[in-house]
């Protein structure tokens, strides 16, 4: 029976289930050192066909997780952060596509990370910590196809992610490179600018210089550096958002008629956003985490073994490419993915680019732009079709 | 004799001296309080003439002082933050203009502030700390015009700043319509942006929630806070830099050949760049006074009490102004300046504006850019012209 291509209604999936998967092979890691027996969380949408060839990796950015898509039972407003992208009839399309999110190794959301048990004798029994190995991006593709061996998925349909999970994506690319025929890389960049690992640096030591981080070994105290957390999270934010949006979404406008006078005291509705966002994120989530993640980011640099040539890092190259940016993105700007997309290029990589004209900055990646869903349904309907039309392939 | 014109070899004040003047009537403030007596440090460069008619008053923002340009005696190093701009053969020329600089009460140089004794009997002889009232804009410029009382000094030749100094010019086009014959606003805004704020915000609560800043009242406690000053001149100083002049200067060159795989570690020139100068500003620069001035940015808005339209607010205004920003500056960037240009050009007021092609953002306003300063230089010899061609018309 062909597969139907009509635009359906739109759908949220329910009763998401995450899973588990352990590992007992200690992973190797960028930095010499390894990460023992670990366990990674992850969640799949659809089904895998017979010929195991329509699977899509989702790769998370700084404080995501493997819940991508969908809900939990009984938890209605526990949707995934990209359900507005993937699901039955949206533009990754799971009645097509076998869709998988990750939780990265370092993370706080399920996969080992910081807040779990050190395996090191020397430790006694106490969490990781700050001793949680320094991962790199390169790192979690290793450990995401691993995951993938043991699921059975040879060849991935496409992977796909947006800010740092799109420097995932793109690492696929190149460590993989027969192990996907599409990479989608939104909101990107082949690497930090000095001014984005300015911001990392900033967050990292709010973090840190907290009395309460005490040396990344604070689960021992019964705290959380919660200060710094807060301060690193506003930092966040004033970065994912446009300097536009910002202005139309706040602007100057007070909490009270008349200012009150006062430095401590929430004046302006954008300082109660902000207190309010970092207070929350404070609660969930994990300093060590945000660490090592920021320091993902930093490190991430593909061209560096190149001598700083990006189109020699992409030789090894061989799937298409979607790399879609946005115009109020400061963070990672259009120039940094016209960087992508010259080198991309520079190999005859087959590769289509989209800059989405949107208005909220960084940000636009997880929101639901019609444009920018647009670009992203028509090209995995493009994907989709592809692998009808060539049968199975690549199996 | 008639004064020269030509430009002759600049050269940099010496053995410059700071004064005082002390202040017996309370100054009254925009938040309904007032400020007791209190003294102003000033610096003065240049002689104020016969009709008393040539001084330039410069306005200082964040982290300066009063001490604008020259050296102190037995200091070689000492140069003031405008020197490259003020002293003789300079743009600002102190053989034609008297310059006077001055230190806003609430900053730590040497004016009246938080660390001073807080006069109320309630506070048994302890320094003002949080409880100095929050100042604005206004209050400053309210502050300055009593010093130049009594000095003598009915009109001034100009009023010049840059960042907040360029709101205080902008303010005394406001409020003393008569009493500055040119005002310049150089790297300036009208009022802030949510983005503004919000990193003025960020850097607030790193000081406020550090456990040493006990309150505001950590001078009892023997303690600095530091860590939150730190961050907060951190998170400053990415914003007064462009992204290009960051990628210049520090790109992502390590400080080592190899990553040390280390979140804590300074990996990364900017990190060290970033961590010294927070570090080096923990010790010289009060919280308090971080507090205050951060806030006062936040509350300058002109065009409030017009209901938001800045034409409104200026059409009180009667002097010439020369409007300077850069192309880089996204702090304050020259969208902002033209919203002033227009505001201008609706009151049919004289107006220069310059937008400096500089790659440096919103730094640019305290360096030695060539174009940045030959349109100064032109414009204060006109100045200076303007003053001998009308005779001493304004005493």
């Amino acid at each position: 029976m062909p597969e139907i291509f009509q635009t359906a209604a739109a759908s949220t999936l329910d009763a998401v289930v995450p899973q588990q998967m352990a590992f007992d092979t200690p992973l190797p890691l960028q930095s010499g050192k390894q990460l023992s027996a670990y366990q990674l969380t992850y969640e799949t949408y659809g089904e895998l066909n017979a010929a195991r060839d329509n699977a899509v990796l989702v790769c998370h950015a700084l404080n995501a997780s493997h819940h991508v898509a969908g809900r939990y039972a009984g938890q209605p407003k526990s949707e995934g952060w990209w359900d507005n992208l993937i699901g039955p009839g949206k533009p990754i399309d799971t009645r097509r596509f076998f869709v998988i999110g990750v939780n990265n190794p370092g993370s706080c959301f399920g996969s080992t990370g910081p807040m779990h048990t050190n395996p090191d004798p020397a430790a006694g029994g106490r969490p990781y910590g700050a001793d949680f190995p320094v991962m790199t991006v390169e790192d979690w593709v290793d450990a995401q196809a691993r995951l993938l061996d043991r699921l059975g998925i040879e060849q991935l349909a496409a992977v796909v992610g947006g800010s740092l999970g799109g420097m995932q994506a793109l690492s696929w690319a190149l460590r993989f490179p027969d192990r996907l025929r599409h990479c989608v890389a939104i909101a990107t960049a082949p690497n930090l600018s000095a001014q984005n690992i300015a911001f990392n640096e900033v967050a990292r030591r709010a973090i840190i210089t907290d009395p309460d981080f005490h040396g990344g070994h604070f689960y021992q105290h019964g705290v959380v550096p919660s200060r710094g957390l807060s301060v690193a999270r506003m930092i966040g934010h004033i970065t994912y958002l446009s300097d536009d949006v910002m202005d139309v979404k706040f602007g100057r406008s007070m909490k009270e008629t008349a200012p009150s006078y006062s430095t401590q005291a929430i004046e302006f509705e954008i300082e109660g956003y902000l207190r309010h966002q970092g207070a929350k994120f404070s609660t969930y989530f994990d300093a060590n985490t945000y660490l090592l993640i920021t320091r993902a980011l930093d490190y991430f640099d593909p061209a560096r073994a190149f001598g700083g040539n990006l189109s020699a890092a992409f030789a090894s190259a061989r799937c298409r490419f979607l790399v879609a940016s946005f115009t109020t993105d400061w963070r990672f700007s259009p120039a940094r993915s016209r960087e992508l997309v010259k080198a991309l290029l520079d190999n005859r990589l087959p590769l289509s680019y989209a800059e989405i004209d949107a208005p909220h900055g960084h940000d636009a990646f997880l929101l639901d732009d019609a444009r920018y869903h647009g670009v992203l349904r028509a090209y995995f309907d493009n994907v989709a079709r592809e692998r009808v039309a060539s049968g199975a392939r690549h199996v």
